[in-house]
């Protein structure tokens, strides 16, 4: 079974597991553990930033960095389609208080001006004001696409006339640098807050890390503590972070090769259904709309065919490559998911 | 000084006063108000609803209707230039928890079929569903614009499909009424809840009643109590609210003329900064920006002439007829208005 | 019926409905209702603090104390059966997010050195700090006892090294002040915040105000606005209240007193069920555990008697005297109180 | 060093340390982790409840517990020292919106008519009503008293009458069980919820597991996921909370033995210290209040000898023995302390 649901499947590799075996751990929760201290360091250099918090779940650490940022009553801004505000239980409202407003993206693509026409700089004490612009890039249900750089430094600019800060939902930025060559770390230069997951194209079976600035991180470390999401001798996770990005970062770019090449192959079949063209990184949408085919029934026809796809609504399905799809599974899956498209529609 | 910042400024006339003197009150927190009772049973009656809830302001009407319809984490869709998400303090999310995202509308009018695109109906534990959606009507930061009848049928029926409730911010609604010749009962009965401001152009000094079902109603009762909303012998204002209702609703009418009147004259002068074609009700938005005034320094000088108009953001401003402009106050605060853009233009 | 179930349900009486009828007001959402900036001006200056805020509810100015002293996540301390944390709806920490505990007095009576035993002053940032200390005073579900001035003196004296506030629950201070001859100002001198209910004793329909700095009262007024409490021309409510500060915060001792008569009464019949010596305001509960009566008979014996009482839970009810109970009406009630305990234990 | 300042501090040992590294796992936001599936399944066996939940903290597995339970605006009862109340940020407040009252206990040991006594059952909507009792077990600020069983049997008996829920903060309930030789499947059946650390004494890095029954865990699931708690493949750590299971279960009555020894060590230098007939389990709390010694000052004493010890306020230290402290430990342990005592004193 090839297992194109989502990249947080991967299962970690013996070598993966033997540095968690000898990871150096201790308390965390009293700063001690060597191995998070390294993490945490590490993907914070990674993103220019001057420091990180190690945290048990991509929605932990996007929760944090904006509740870090805006005040109870205040409002994020967002892609309409954005992770956090579709796929993270509304921890932001719910728990954060944090309001928000989002602008509709045709395709998941991001334009700066779209943003940045949204912003509140409130003139009552009754009116909500814009605190944080939150980008996703790679985009997850914008189907994988990345967000340009110049529109990037344009929001990086104007928001820091305006005030309001920015905070990048980076769970696949390492997709997005491998499809652009754009640097972990310019990208994080543009950002105020980063999150970045060990756990999905890297390959590590837990956690991602937040980053900012040194005040920010402190303020998001005592959240963390309430939120529930304080670890002891979590070092052993991080050591696998640590080989994650020694080892798993360069490789990236194949997943995103692979992702193509699924979306060819489908698309030679019936190019109505997905635009190679549009996929940037490991994440291929296939929008069934044009076949009258129904998602669960495709989804269920290529499982038995040996490939799991995601349904994300009536009439579309997700698959994502990752570290355990070889290249061969990735041209196996193709086939399958075309000839399914094929037979079914 | 004719005041044009809101319909919220006007002051109770001695006939109503009168009726507020005489009212015959009782506890209602122990629900033995019977000028409340009266006043709750009426709006529900008129709006077409079982039940209604008397509270000190149309923010907690608006936030009760959202938080008794909507599971904490869940999400409320509206216009982006929603009052309930741009003027009452983030109350939804900050106490309620309720999340939120927005269709973006190009000038307030309502398109069903947009927000209709948006619904989410969850497929997994982490999603976030759309549990109402929300409709201001008439729609204040939309420029006072009126929902048109045949979007709020298609509204219902679809949502009625989908198990999402609809909420109307009818805070004046009765201007809408009396600018389409729709009937309160016909705009009721096409919303789960309407909130309905006695203070805006009815010209009560404080309240809006909250409608819905019996059960609605009922659980939104124990929330205005958590909320600090629980008053005693409110039944003196609830006085003003039946007085409003049988004297000032007919009236309406000629608030929304007036404002067309002003927005005509403004238009003569400059067509650029309003289309008096969009003033559907009592409220006036003047784009500044094709003059280039700055909306600070345009609203110092009406004010050093006679009127006062609210500032919202640097290059617009409002203006809001009401009970307390006469047709000859209308007339000249059209002139000074349409001079003081010619002066300073 | 002579109706003790509360002081709060006293009807305003002719001269108090004048003053409302003939209020000036204005836009308070603007800061512009003249006769509600002069009540919060008044009680502030009565209560020696700089400013004041008005609100629909005590529930809502004891939560606004609360919120705008409180972060969250932080506590405040109080009595277990402080009406803080006993009687509105738990919006402390379902909307503010503060956290509580209690110490546990025998008898309602205030213990400075009870409470100050439980301050916690956090050594790390998991641990919970305490921010307010809340005193009620005269305490309703204490049995109406008045916290002893030498109490509030040494509570102060030590809050104030120690880093913590301290709110009062002031719904009934003016009836602890006619019962003690400590004036109102050096009470509120004693704290950080005081709530003052103008709808209990002191016979005006609906409202209460918080009173503290300038700052916190700037940080409330804002909050207000998000809990739903930001009325218009509320001036008409706030007339009452002045006309109530003017005419009725003399005669307090009168309830006091009639109160005491009641106790006295009962106490001939069978000393078990109340001690007279324990009545301190307007407030007696009559203990029906020793009677082996059930509340909620001796409840409906007394109202088919004539008098309504609250039952307070299986074996206790409670009885407040107020402005629409006279010294007759006092008389009466304490003789059909005891004749319904002799005839039905 | 001898590390006494908690049983937190624990590292895994090498066949700890493979059984992580040989684990099966899967993505368990799919509920596909098989070894945390079997662990889930097996401290819900141990613990007499149908479902289990493993989440990164102790204070995430209280937190729900909790808040599956409890209402938001409704109340938990627990011990004024409850680990809950006081070190786990006041998320219970600030984030489930869950509102709490405590009993004054002398010492930490658990008296179940004492918690019984302020169960509140409402009798109007503005009450707050009793929806949880937390018994802490052993108590960890309580000098890790353990609750006697027979107190436990009355509590539930009684609750069960109420309709009030248990839950039991067990983050320690198997060195209760050691210290008394009640099964933990005994304990366990006495309550609606019980939480239970792997990351204490038993040893393993990181984790707790709620239990409870099946409605309840989906409940809390959910949470878990907005909470930020939803991890991948967690396998790894639940593969070492399985083999603390198996392995260091039964030694934890040889930590409960190294701190009374420590105990008697210290109380015969100064008896006023610390009591060693209190010393149930694993804590020691030494009162430096008698000797005039500073608890900080005496902590860097111990330190500077070998003995890092917690101080817990100006005149408290707590000790805490675990898999890391041999007897011999035990033994120097025990003098180091004793001297430091004598010296400073």
């Amino acid at each position: 079974m090839i297992d194109l649901r989502s990249d947080t499947v991967t299962r970690p590799t013996p070598d993966m597991r033997r540095a968690m075996a000898e990871a150096e751990v201790g308390d965390d929760v009293y700063g001690e553990d060597p191995t998070i201290n390294a993490l945490e360091e590490q993907v914070a250099g990674l993103l220019s930033h001057e420091a990180g918090l190690f945290c048990p779940s991509g929605s932990m650490t996007n929760m944090l960095g904006i509740a870090a940022q805006v005040p109870r009553g205040w409002e994020v801004l967002a892609d309409h389609r954005a992770h956090i505000l579709r796929a993270e239980c509304g921890g932001h409202a719910a728990l954060a208080g944090v309001t928000s407003r989002t602008w509709v993206s045709a395709d998941g693509t991001f334009d700066a001006a779209q943003a940045l026409s949204m912003v509140s700089r409130p003139r009552g004490y009754n009116q909500v004001g814009t605190a944080v612009i939150s980008v996703e890039n790679s985009h997850n249900f914008g189907g994988g696409r990345v967000a340009d750089i110049e529109q990037l430094r344009t929001l990086h600019a104007r928001t820091r006339e305006l005030g309001v800060a920015v905070h990048v939902d980076g769970a696949r930025i390492a997709n997005a640098a491998a499809a652009t060559g754009v640097g972990l770390g310019e990208y994080g230069a543009l950002a105020d807050s980063v999150s970045l997951c060990l756990s999905k194209g890297l390959g590590a079976p837990v956690g991602s890390v937040l980053v900012g600035s040194a005040e920010l991180i402190a303020e998001a470390r005592v959240l963390r503590k309430r939120y529930g999401g304080g670890m002891r001798q979590a070092g052993i996770l991080a050591a696998a972070g640590l080989w994650a990005l020694e080892h798993n970062l360069e490789r990236l770019a194949e997943d995103n090769a692979a992702a193509a090449r699924i979306a060819r192959a489908i698309a030679e079949v019936d190019p109505a259904v997905v635009d190679p063209d549009t996929v940037d990184t490991n994440i291929v949408f296939i929008d069934l709309g044009p076949t009258g085919l129904d998602a669960q029934a495709y989804a269920a026809a290529t499982e038995a065919a040996g490939v799991r796809v995601s349904v994300m609504d009536e009439d579309s399905v997700r698959i994502v490559t990752h570290l355990d799809v070889s290249a061969e599974d990735a041209r196996r899956a193709g086939e399958i998911l075309a000839r399914s498209l094929a037979e079914n529609a």
